[in-house]
C-alpha cells in the first residue's frame, strides 16, 4: 500500500488501486449484458494500465450478444465486450519507455506471440496464438481500467479526440484493405458494400489518392452517406440486375475498369462481381465474409491474371489510421454518431443493433465526454 | 530479282527467294491437319525471317486438332499450327540491331500492340491485341520459313540446343508461374499435377532455391518422372480421398505448410487444395483452367490472408527460362522424348495425343537433326 | 474562322495543310531564340496531329538558353524548345483508337524504342534510344502545330484546364520520385529544395497520405509557397550550419526520423542530409543532380539499411498525375504564376529565368487564353 | 563421462548442474583471449539452454583480437567471443514449444527487443536494442554452455552437420544481400570480392537462380575457390587499372551489363565500380564496410535510376540458409578447411588470423568431433 501511494505521488495521480471503480460490460451469453465490478488488473513489466474513455460498438460485439458466436468462435463463459477503444495511462509497467502517465492513447486491440514466424517478419495478425480483444475466450475492454501491452498503444497527438482514437480500430481494418489491394496515386477503385468497413475503405482509398472510387449498395441511404464522404461515383445494386449488367454498369459508371476492387460484404454475388469488374493485372481484396463458401469465376481470373487477395484484421496500421486522422486528410467524425455513458451500455448496443436515427458508429464513453479532449469533440 | 540477289550476297546467304520449299503444317479443321507448301514471307523493318528448326507440339494444338477449339478461341479458317519454336535467323529487317543473320534464336510466340498500357507496364500477356502464335485466327509457326519480331526472338548461346529452346515455351510458362506465386529461396512449395506444365513449374521451383517441393497426380509414372526430374517428395492422390485428408497428408509429407501452391489443373479439386494447404499468408497460382467456375473456401482464405493470383502465359521471362537452361541449373532434354521430322507431322500428333511410348515432350524438326547444333542433342 | 469550322466538321487533312501558321520557337544557340515558321508535320499511323495550346517553361529550357548544354547534352544545332505542354488533337493517324479529333490532351514529351528490354519490362524512361522532346538533338514543342505518338497524349476530363495539363509535366516527376522513394500513407517525408520539383514532390507526397511533410530551403521565400501548398513544417537552412545540427532539427521538428526523404537538389550536402536523417530501413530518393559525385556517408547507410534510390524523369506516372488534379487532389494552379503569347516567348524566358515578380511556374499560350477550357483558368 | 551418459539418457536437469565444466573463451583485451571455467547459465520461460557444438570463427571475432574494436563497438571489459554456432538443446524453459531437448540446432546469434516498429514489422536487424553474441558489451557463446530464445534455434535435419549449421551465419549474410540486391531468376550478378562473404554471397546467387556470376578479387587463389564454387566468371582485379577499364572488362566478360552487383568489400572503389558497372535500372547491395565515406558517382547512379541498399547482417533469412544446405543446393562444407578443439582456441585463432594452409572458414569444436552428427563431416 506505501509502495502503491508512493506510486501514485510519483506519478502524479490519484491511487488507483484505492480507486475501486472498475465498471465492465460483461456478456454472459445471447442477449445477456451485464454491468458489473471487476478487479483493476496488476500490470507486466511490458504493459500499461489504462483509465479507459471511449469505445465504439462494432458489428461483430452486436454479433457475439445476438447470437452467441461467430463462426468457431462462441462465448461458452462470460466475456468483456468492447475492441474499439482509447484510454489514458494510469500506470506504466517498469519496461515501458515509449509512454508516460498521462498519455492519451488509441488501443490496437490484438497482438501475437512474438515469437512465432508470422509475428518474426512483420505479419502478427496471422499469429496462431493473438491475443484479440472480446474474441472468445480473450476479454474486450469497456471497462473502467484496462491493462495493455505498452507497444500496441499509441499516443495521440492533441488535434485528435478520443472518439476519433476508438475509431482507429475500423479505421485500420480500411488501411488494411486498400493496402492488401495495392491502393495507390491514381488508383480507380471500386468498393462494394457501404456498410462502416466500406466506409473507412473510402475514406482510406480517398487518403491513398485514388483517383475515383465507386461504392456500391443495397440501401440508397448508405450510398448518400459515402457520397457525403468522398465517393466519386455511387451505385445502387438491386436484387434483379444480372450480373453481366452490373459489370457493365461498374464500366460505364467509372469510364473503364476499376484497377481494385475490394469487397466489404463478402458474399458470393459480391466477390463474382468484384472479379469479373476489375481490369485485367488488377487485386480483388476480400474482407467482408458474408459467406464461407463462393462460387468463383475461376478461368476469367485465370486469363486476366487478377489478384485475390484475403485481408483479415490489419497489421502495422494503426499508426496510418493515426496519421491520417492526425493530418486532417480523413474527418472520421462523421462516423460517430451516437453517444452513450459506460451506464448506459444496453442502450447504445440497441442503437447499434436497429441502427436507430440513421446510426453509423456508436460511441461508449467510460469517462465523462470531452474529458480527456483538448478540444471537445463537437467543436 | 537483283535486289533480292544482292541482300543474299549482302547477307552471306542463298537467295532466300529461290528456295521454294516452305513446307507448313497446317490444320483445316477437327483432325485435319495438312502439309502445304506456303510462300516465304516478306518481313517488315523490325522482323526477321526465320529459317525454322524445332518446333514442339503442346497440349493445346492437339487441343484444336482434336476438337478445334479451345473456350472462346474457335479454328474457324485454316490455321498454321505450332509455338513452341526455335530457328536461324535468315533475313534482317532494316530496323533490327539485336540481331545477326546465321543466329541461333529461340521463338517467343506472342507479342502486344506496344501501346496499351499493359504493353507500357511491361505485361504484354494482358495485351488485348496480342499476337499469339496458333491461337486462332493467328497463324502458327510449323514451318520451314516464317517472320517474327526480332525483340521476341532470343539468341542461344553454344551450349543450348534447337530442341532446347523450342522447349523454353513451356519452361517460361513454368517461370512466370513461379514468378506469380512469389517463389524464393526457401520456399516450400505444392505443385498441383504432374503433366509438361507441372513439371516445368518444379524444375523451375527448384532451379530458384525452393527449399522443397512436393508434386502431386493420380498417375504414379508422372510422379515418378517428376521425381527423377528433383521433386523433395510425391504424392498419390486418389479419386475416394477426403479433402481434409489431402490437406493433412501434405502438411505430414512436407513437415509443415507450404508457403506457396501452385495448381497446374485449375479443377475445383485442386485449386481448393491449393488454397486450404497452403500456409496462411501463402500464395495460391493457378495456371491450370480444367473449370470455369469453381467453389472456393473463401472464408478460410481471408482469415488466413492467402493471395491467390491468375497466371496466363508468360511476359519478359524468356530470357530467364533460357538463362536457367544455358547455366545448366535444369536440365531440358529429359522432357523430349520423341523426335519427328516436319514431313512426319501426323505421326508426331499421334504420339502426342496419346502418350505413345511414354511421350511427354514432342519435338518436331523442319531441319535435319543436329544441322544447327554446335553439339549434337544426344551428347 | 470558316476553315476553322471545316476542319471540326470534317477532320480534313488539307484544312490543316492551308493553315500556314505554325509559328515555333527554336533555340539556336546561347541566348538565341528565335520565332520562325516551320511546316506542319505530317504524321504516321500511330501519332496525332496536335494543334498546341499551353507550353510551360522549364528549368532546362532556361538551361540550354544561358549554357547551350546539359552535361552531356549540347545543342548542337537549332533546336525547337519546350516539353511541358498540352494541345488539342486537330488528325489522326490511321491506326489511332485512343483519341478522336477535337479531344483536349496532356503531352507527355518521351517515349521509349518500344522494343528494348526497358521498354519491353515498363521501364522506358531507361530507354536508351528514348526520344525526348527539347534535350537535343530532339526537337521540343514550343510550336502552333505539333505531331506525337497518340499513346503518350492523355485525354483530359472537362474539369481540367489546358494550363494544368501542361503542369503535368513537372508534376509526373513528383509522382515518379514519390513512387521511387516509396512515398505511402503515413509516410513522414523529409524534401529537400523547394524549387519547382520540390514543390511538386510535396504535392504528390500530400496526395499520397504523407502524415508529415517537412521541406527545406535556404530561401524563406520559396518555405512560405510551400507552407502553402501543404507542407506540415519547414525549415529554413542556413550556410553556416553543421551537418550533425541539421540532422538533429529535422528530428526535432518531426518528432521522429522522416522514414523518406526526397532530394530535390543532388549537391553534397543535401544527399549526406538526406541519408543522415533518415530512419534506419527508410529511403532515399535522388532527383536533383547539383552535383555529379558527391562523398555519402556509405557506413552510416550500411547499417542503417538505408536505400537509395536514383529518380530519372517519370514513367507510367502521367496518368496518375493527371488523376491526382482531376480529383481535386491537388490544386496545381497555384503554381502558375505567368502567363504569355507565344509570340512573347522571349519575355516569358527572361521572368522565368530571372524568377522575376516571384515566378514559379511561366507558362506560353500558343492560343488565346481559355479557348480549349470548358471553364476558364481563373473561375 | 558416466554423467554424460546420464545426461544423455535423462536429459535430467540436475545432470547439467553438475556438469562443472563450461569452458569458455574470454576476450580481455587486444591479444588477450583466455580460456576460463564460467557458470552454467539459469534459462528463462522462452530459453533454452545449449549445450554447445561448433562455433566458427568470424573475420570479426579476429578483429575484436587484434584491435579491441570495430568502429564504436569497443570491447571494455570482458566479453565471451564467438557467435557462428551450433548447438544441441540440454534443457527448456517452461514456455519453449516449438524445441524438444535433444534437438540439434543452429543459433541465429542476434535478436531484437520484439516491441519497437523494426521488430513489429520484420525487420528486427534494424532494432536500437539489439542484443547480438560477441558485439560489445554482449557476450558470445564459444563455451560448452549456453542460454538463448528459442525462437532463434533452428532445428537441423539429420543430414546437416553441425559444422554446416555453425556456417549458417555467414551463409545467411550471403541470403540477405543477396535479397536485399532483388537477386532471382535469371539475374546477372558482380559480386566484389571473394572473401569469405563473397563466396556465400555467390553460392547463395546461384542457388537464386543467377544466371551469371561474375566474381572480382585482387588474389588469384580466391578466385580460383570462387570458381570451384560455381562463378560463371571470375576477374583479377589490380591495383593500376583505370576504373574505366574495370567497368569495360566487366561488361565485356559477362556480355552486358550487370543488373544486380553486390559490394563485399565497401571500398570507395569498389562501391564506385559496383554503381557504374550495373545496369540501368539495376540494384546494388553494399555489405563490406572498408570505407565510413566513400566519394560516388551520383549523377550516373540518378540517370540511370541505379538502386543502392545498405546490406546490415540479416533478418528472418536463418531458415532460407538452413533450407538451402539441407536441400543440397549448396555445399558449404568447401569453406570449412580447418577443424581445432575448444582447448585450442588461440591457435585456430592464429590460424584464421593468418589465414594459414588457405584457412577459409576455421571451425573450434566444444564436442568430440561428429559427436552429434548422423553422418560423419567428412563422410
Amino acid at each position: 500500500m506505501a509502495t502503491d501511494n508512493l506510486t501514485a505521488v510519483l506519478y502524479g495521480i490519484e491511487d488507483i488501486r484505492l480507486k475501486q471503480d472498475n465498471l465492465t460490460a460483461v456478456l454472459y451469453g445471447i442477449e445477456d449484458i451485464r454491468m458489473e465490478q471487476r478487479p483493476i488488473p496488476e500490470i507486466e513489466d511490458h504493459e500499461v494500465l489504462l483509465e479507459m474513455d471511449c469505445v465504439g460498438i462494432c458489428g461483430s460485439d452486436v454479433h457475439y450478444l445476438v447470437h452467441g458466436r461467430i463462426g468457431d468462435f462462441v462465448v461458452e463463459k462470460p466475456m468483456i465486450i468492447g475492441h474499439e477503444s482509447s484510454g489514458v495511462v494510469a500506470k506504466l509497467g517498469k519496461n515501458v519507455t515509449n509512454l508516460k502517465v498521462g498519455d492519451r492513447v488509441a488501443i490496437e486491440p490484438g497482438f501475437g506471440c512474438r515469437t512465432c514466424d508470422f509475428c518474426k517478419t512483420g505479419r502478427y495478425n496471422l499469429c496462431e496464438k493473438m491475443i484479440f480483444c472480446a474474441t472468445p475466450p480473450v476479454n474486450g475492454n469497456l471497462m473502467k481500467f484496462y491493462k495493455h501491452p505498452a507497444d500496441f498503444c499509441f499516443k495521440l497527438p492533441p488535434n485528435v479526440t478520443m472518439e476519433e482514437a476508438a475509431v482507429l480500430e475500423p479505421l485500420s481494418v480500411g488501411v488494411h484493405a486498400c493496402r492488401r489491394a495495392g491502393v495507390g496515386l491514381g488508383s480507380e477503385v471500386l468498393i462494394l458494400g457501404a456498410g462502416p468497413i466500406g466506409l473507412v475503405t473510402l475514406m482510406t482509398a480517398k487518403a491513398m489518392g485514388a483517383g475515383k472510387v465507386l461504392i456500391t449498395d443495397m440501401v440508397e441511404g448508405k450510398l448518400e452517406i459515402a457520397k457525403s464522404l468522398g465517393a466519386t461515383y455511387t451505385m445502387l445494386v438491386k436484387k434483379d440486375m444480372t450480373e453481366e449488367s452490373l459489370v457493365k454498369q461498374v464500366h460505364e459508371i467509372m469510364g473503364s475498369a476499376p484497377d481494385k476492387a475490394i469487397d466489404c460484404c463478402g458474399g458470393e454475388s459480391t466477390s463474382r462481381l468484384a472479379i469479373l469488374a476489375t481490369r485485367s493485372g488488377g487485386s480483388v481484396a476480400i474482407v467482408g465474409m458474408a459467406q464461407a463458401e463462393s462460387k468463383l469465376p475461376v478461368t476469367n481470373a485465370i486469363v486476366r491474371e487478377i489478384n485475390i487477395h484475403g485481408v483479415f484484421r490489419y497489421c502495422n496500421d494503426y499508426a496510418s489510421a493515426l496519421a491520417m486522422v492526425a493530418s486532417g486528410a480523413v474527418n472520421v467524425k462523421k462516423l460517430i454518431t451516437h453517444h452513450y455513458d459506460i451506464t448506459e451500455t444496453e442502450k447504445a448496443f440497441e442503437t447499434a443493433r436497429y441502427g436507430h436515427g440513421g446510426a453509423i458508429k456508436v460511441m461508449i464513453h467510460c469517462q465523462p465526454r470531452d474529458k480527456n479532449n483538448p478540444k471537445p469533440f463537437d467543436s
